[in-house]
């Protein structure tokens, strides 16, 4: 649909939404013929509520299309995540919950070795500590540029995210790793004339990181790719007329909120006990809630079965807090896909439920992958979810006479 | 789908069509765990007709959209509603059954009060009876424009169709409307170049209307908004092949069928029986009928449960009559939901059978949302019924070799 139609049938009113994200929620039978990790999970309070709820599965990209968090997130916001897209080195940046300006550049960097000509001898510098990490940024950290700011994340062993601050930089970039070991790193150029600026600055950087690395150890130099600056996407504000909230633990989710111009609260704690304690704090400030769980996608990443079937009672177990507050409308969903059996972030469309008084309930007491197919959103792409929360939130007028 | 490409592939038979669209068809249940007016209804004929059906819901314009009458009706015809929009004056005028022209340009109109200064002291004039609207439409009337016709229509208590007929009319005009009180009707401007020959004339109206009305009562001035000419659209003829034919009552559904270039057929009476009767008597000489039934969308407008559900039992009783036709294919589904809970028109997938000797059919005995929701034909867009019924009329041929 066209965003400007949508937006020209936006009305304000006082009606609550609540999406409440279970990061890599869709799964896989353990062995053929058995249940997924949801369907195994023992869910009385989600299965209450589907009941009462309208049921369907979500494709965030496309057919086939495995998404990373960031379309993932994207599309379940109502972001057409393949007009969108946030480069990999914003992502970076965002997961370690830096807050990315719009004229910052960001980039992947990683420490490795390079021999006494220059030549890339091992392009992870053996998986260096973090401790090592940190004492190596914190030397980069010292470097100067003229007319530009430069941040240093270290991240876990030799990765760390690359941010240069400066009015006028463009994105359009090549990589210095040569993916490939006996070639020295290769100096950054410019695809357009636009990005010739922080072609400039970013050679400068690496040049003074060279030398503030020789004779170092355990690494001597780094190698940057990815580069992205943030893409400029209309608020939440702006686009569905909603004042939003963020609450999430990880970086990158907060980012990723922060970029559709939610409001990212401080959540004092790492549980989805803490986020609900935060939402019901800011219970009367926002219009939507967007509340983001991570065990999930971390237990079928981790191949954990079981893990992620522990996970998702954990989030049924608090769901009689959320249906306390009585917000208009509840969207319990997730970004994609995580099968335990995969290992991995899946192509699988995604259990989703929408509960307000105004749906026609399906009347299916379940919430599980097979259960969802039977639904009456049917499987439809992820970014309808926003539009029919707000039809469901009486926010959204009449189109044509 | 591209519509040059279907239009490629229709081919001329002797097959009919029937496309039975009860108005505001899909609801919801009246309580929490309920029945929605269509389950409610005792349909036995429906059912049975169900059975040998695929059945689904449709979208008619895009999830969590509620369309009005306009879009609701392009959709089901197959036009996509977003691409051709019927402006708020076009409604109007053939709401009251005016036969619109290519070169007509239309408004709503409104009687008004002004003071001495020609202030806006209530905009509906108090909302005067129907009578004296009738009385100072006829003074309007009789005011000329060289080189224009005009027409005043009136409608309800204060309001009123008002038709300018002129070749060479564009429709990017700004309102008269301020839709405040206090200050003077604005004068019309034209948006573009092509326009202000509209803008001059409607102009020139407003000011004899002024005098005109001067000093009357109950109203003394009038107030023009939305004004918009007919989009041109391909006939039925043109993109599906067929020779079409309108049966409504109601002027607004005559309109929109004229608009796609059916005949509308004069009913002797204001009833289904009576629509029904009409389609029997040109049986033979059409490809395609269209008969619409307004009481279902009427009691879900008027949160009235129990009259929506007599009225498709209305339907049902009727129904034999459509089968003893033997069409080759019948459509029975809806423009749009208008659920009485919600008194008004809705988001809601609209449920929609389609009966063919070449359906597979669902072999579920029944016409409800739910129902609907586990047929064959899937939650789909409202603008794919119409290739689906001419597929099952024998009228499309393969695409491709």
């Amino acid at each position: 649909m066209d965003s400007n139609l949508l937006k020209s049938l936006i009305i304000p009113t006082k009606t609550k939404i609540v999406m409440l994200i279970m990061d890599g929620l869709g799964g896989l039978p353990r062995q053929p013929g058995g249940k997924t990790e949801l369907e195994t999970a023992h869910t009385p309070n989600l299965d209450k509520l589907a009941k009462r709820s309208s049921l369907g599965l979500t494709i965030p990209v496309a057919p086939g299309i495995t998404p990373g968090s960031g379309p993932g997130h994207l599309a379940i916001f109502g972001y057409d995540p393949l007009h969108y897209e946030i480069g990999r080195g914003a992502m970076e940046a965002l997961g370690v919950d830096f807050e990315l300006d719009r004229d910052d550049l960001a980039a992947r960097g990683n420490y490795c070795t390079v021999d006494s000509e220059g030549r890339i001898t091992d392009r992870r510098a053996g998986r260096i500590s973090t401790d090592a990490n940190q004492e190596l940024s914190s030397l980069l950290l010292s470097i100067k540029i003229d007319g530009a700011e430069v941040f240093i994340k270290p991240i876990k062993e030799h990765r760390f995210a690359f941010i240069l601050r400066a009015p006028g930089l463009h994105d359009s970039l090549s990589e210095t790793d040569p993916q490939i070991t006996g070639v020295p790193p290769r100096p950054v150029c410019a695809f357009d004339l636009k990005s010739e600026k922080a072609a400039i600055l970013v050679n400068q950087f690496i040049n003074s990181a060279q030398k503030a690395l020789a004779n170092k150890q355990p690494a001597n130099m780094i190698l940057l790719r990815g580069f992205a600056k943030l893409p400029i996407l209309p608020t939440f504000q702006d686009k569905f007329g909603l004042k939003a909230a963020a609450i999430a633990i990880n970086g990158m989710y907060r980012g990723v909120a922060r970029l559709v111009g939610m409001q990212v609260l401080d959540v004092n704690g790492q549980t989805l006990n803490d986020e609900f304690t935060t939402m019901e704090k800011y219970w009367d400030d926002y219009d939507f809630f967007y509340l983001h769980f991570k065990k999930t996608d971390t237990f079928g990443e981790l191949g954990d079965f079981d893990g992620k079937v522990k996970a998702i009672e954990e989030v049924d177990g608090l769901l009689p807090r959320l249906i306390t507050l009585k917000p208009d409308v509840i969207i319990i969903g997730g970004d994609h896909s995580s099968p335990s059996i995969l290992k991995s972030h899946s192509w699988h469309p995604v259990p989703v439920l929408i509960y307000s008084p105004f749906v026609c309930p399906d009347e299916i007491a379940e919430f599980g992958e097979r259960a969802c197919n039977r639904g009456s959103l049917g499987t439809i792409s992820a970014t309808n979810i926003m539009p029919i929360a707000l039809a469901n939130a009486s926010r959204i007028i009449k189109y044509g006479a």
